[in-house]
């Protein structure tokens, strides 16, 4: 396998519409992107998907035995199940082979096993699902976190979500100067839960965060905020929601473009348009969302994910590899002056 | 003033556009709907604007002095304020001269305004914010409370929630049986943080509630839900967010559209179609939040509101009033046999 090229471990055995869709994302990705890919799951099955391209020199087939349910316990099932394919995916991080791990499966027994397997990162107290939403900017996404690792949040938590995601915005999306906001009812500081109360003195006092204040309800899609941070509880609500309205937005339109006959004559006119918008709709295009916390780079797929989304959320895995994720937040709890920690810093001057 | 038309006292002075907004909306409803407004607040200067109109046999003016300001902390500027708008709007429904509060202005001095003056329904230990959306089933919305009045639940107030949703649901939606979900982040009933866990258990146990499970976010606009109850922290942030939305998809929408000729021509024969579909997904439409659990009718209207919001609230308003929501909330906490009651209770047995 080339050597300059991101080593991807992929779970072919874990989604709905695995593996047959997870080897076409998968093998799609290493002809059109710089990655190798481990396939991980039933090898004969896998092999019977490929045909004569299971011979790439940019993947490479990891027997794995059985796969972890969606309506599994997650803990007794990967302790039952050492060799399941979510299981041996991580273990080729932990042993170097691989430097991240993509999954559609059951996304919490992905971040188990990335818990029990690759364990933490120094100074990181629990794991944050970081999800990518597009905003009203063109071009533009904000990272929102956490998305559903943990529900009950201490304060603390949501102040680590803040430098990982700060992080992320900087070194992976390239924004210059991050604001990060914290997800609340209102614009003034003492507004909120307990938690967001908490959370919100924290993040001010903390000069290595740019905090810029609460982002409302409204705020996320805006463009404003490039991280938002929030408990795992409201955020997945959020993020399923947000899935969700693109789909209620396009049957609206769906329904109602077409009537009359000026309407069947114009819709006919803008077909491609009409795809463009649902492009810019469409869940699917995101590919996934990161864990962020683990010792590990670990992309977490839709369980509904097809070929597309793999390809995806490859992509959003070679991300993070490319520009040293887990590196750089390291770098920062380990208070050295490299780059990761330093520039940080520097975003709060700005 | 006609006597069986429901009375409702508008705060002519609360919110961005008072009050000739206000009074606008105010104006056409008495117009339109079978309805008396008492419109409270400046008088020379509502008498003005409404002209010849001020004569109208369905319009009242009722003299307030001053008003809530949105960066007020609402306890102390009621009291500073004894004559304000809000305060002597909800007056009028304590003296019985009117039915309904309808204010556009600070949201939590009308929340504040209404306990401190009309107090709880006996049985209800919180008020709620409850706002209706539009779901992808055509002409079904759902209710979901709390949006904003109780940011730290306990579970018994979720049960509340549920409860008088549910009488909203059956009575003014007409909703034959309501089905009632708790927001939550999977389907399982284990699923969730402290509070839904907790709330499951209530809403499970309680057999006049017809409760059919967890609702995640993908689950809110399905149509599958008439009632969804929440913490007033996550149901603001998914409120906001969501009429947020929807504001995002139009402008994606009004920038693809039209690329390229063929785009600029169909969209030009859309312009109707496209007008219904900005109409659908528009929260002007909705007319503002219901406020339950007090002693009275209250619409609590956006801020933003101008005439056409006012006009929806006042119905709204008109809505609760006709279809006696109060008192059948009353009826199910007075444990009598009468309609409310038994009606509730003959939901969850269909």
């Amino acid at each position: 396998m080339g050597s300059t090229r991101a080593k991807i471990a992929v779970d072919a055995m874990g989604g709905d519409r695995a593996p047959e869709e997870i080897v076409a994302g998968a093998l799609r990705a290493t002809e059109e992107l710089d990655v190798d890919v481990l396939l991980v799951g039933d090898c004969p099955r896998m092999r019977s998907l490929l045909g004569t391209r299971a011979d790439s020199p940019h993947l490479e087939l990891v027997p794995a035995e059985g796969v972890i349910e969606m309506d599994e316990e997650p803990l007794v099932a990967l302790k039952r199940k050492p060799e399941a394919s979510i299981n041996v995916a991580m273990d080729l991080v932990k042993q170097q082979r691989a430097e991240a791990v993509v999954s559609a499966g059951h996304s919490g027994a992905a971040m188990a096993a990335a818990l029990l397997r690759l364990g933490r990162i120094k100074g990181i107290d629990r794991p944050a699902i970081g999800a990518l939403l597009p905003t009203m900017v063109a071009g533009k996404s904000v990272i929102v976190l956490d998305v559903g690792a943990i529900v009950d949040c201490r304060p603390k938590y949501l102040e680590q979500f803040a430098i990982m995601g700060t992080v992320y915005s900087k070194y992976v999306l390239d924004v210059n100067e991050p604001k990060v906001g914290l997800l609340n009812i209102g614009e003034e500081s003492s507004k909120g839960n307990d938690l967001a109360a908490r959370a919100h003195k924290l993040l001010a006092a903390n000069e290595r965060i740019p905090f810029i204040g609460n982002a409302e309800g409204r705020d996320v899609l805006s463009g404003e905020f490039d991280v938002i941070v929030c408990d795992g509880f409201v955020g997945n609500i959020l993020l399923k929601f947000a899935e969700a309205v693109g789909e209620v937005m396009l049957q609206i339109v769906r329904e109602e473009l077409p009537q009359g006959l000026r309407g069947q004559l114009g819709t006919a006119m803008l077909k491609p348009n009409l795809r463009r918008i649902k492009q810019r709709m469409d869940h699917a295009e995101h590919g996934g969302a990161l864990l962020f916390g683990v010792a590990g780079i670990c992309v977490i797929g839709h369980g509904s994910s097809q070929a597309p989304s793999i390809f995806n959320a490859i992509r959003f895995a070679q991300e993070a590899i490319d520009h040293r994720v887990l590196e750089r937040i390291r770098s920062y709890y380990s208070n050295d002056c490299e780059a990761g920690t330093a520039t940080v810093a520097r975003a709060t001057d700005g």
